[in-house]
């Protein structure tokens, strides 16, 4: 298996131990290091696998039902290292009621003697609009 | 220099630029790749420098006046690349009202041949109160 199937299969082990709200999934999935950092959307960052771990819990205690689909995945692997860029497109069940949002998300991966590991996971609500509106043209400067 | 010293000296180039809202400092801060990202709170990811540097030109044209400071700053450093976590303590002054907000952010470095240089930025809002009760606050490891 080539480096980037190694990575993309790192980064579906997440989504399906987050999917399966798993924890030991999750476990494995993580480097479970102490440089390793979450930031869920709308939180402070986690730093450190014993914070992060904890969150996990809390989230699939409080979690029904969620499934994932990402979409613009952007790959880029470096020696030990690789980032994936997606969007989440996330559906949950609340109350009766299906959700859809969106999140925006960066995931590192590192790569231990056990095989790639997420060691970084950020994602950030997408608000329906961008907050300021972008110029259609623009004067190519450099 | 070592390289710790290096990544943050170009950490502190970016938010230089940012608050001095000048976009030629902001581009010299940047790989400039077509694999970089910047995904600004509640923003899509961008992809790649040419999208990247509009959202800048069009941010610095609609900010009068911003002020950062960086608070919980964590780093690694693999080979080539580096990553800066951090607090952005970010203070507005906008019709008049003083704003505090802060966002959680990740940033990546890459080591170019012209030094190291910013190649992914994702900043996120962080709510005034986690989003799930969280066991127990943790000291910070570093």
């Amino acid at each position: 298996m080539d480096k980037r199937a190694e990575v993309m299969a790192a980064h579906e082990r997440f989504y399906a131990a987050f999917e399966a709200l798993d924890y030991d999934r999750m476990a494995a999935a993580w480097a479970q290091r102490e440089t390793d950092v979450c930031t869920h959307p709308g939180w402070e960052a986690l730093f450190g696998w014993e914070e992060i771990r904890q969150s996990w819990r809390a989230i699939f205690a409080n979690t029904p039902y969620m499934r994932f689909e990402a979409t613009d995945v952007r790959l880029e692997i470096w020696e030990d290292v690789a980032r994936v860029s997606c969007v989440e497109n996330i559906f949950q069940v609340f109350e009766g009621a299906n959700l859809h949002s969106r999140v925006a998300c960066t995931n590192l991966f590192v790569r231990t003697e056990a095989g790639w590991r997420i060691t970084l996971h950020h994602g950030s609500p997408i608000a329906t609009a961008q907050q300021l509106t972008q110029p259609e043209e623009d004067e190519p400067l450099n």
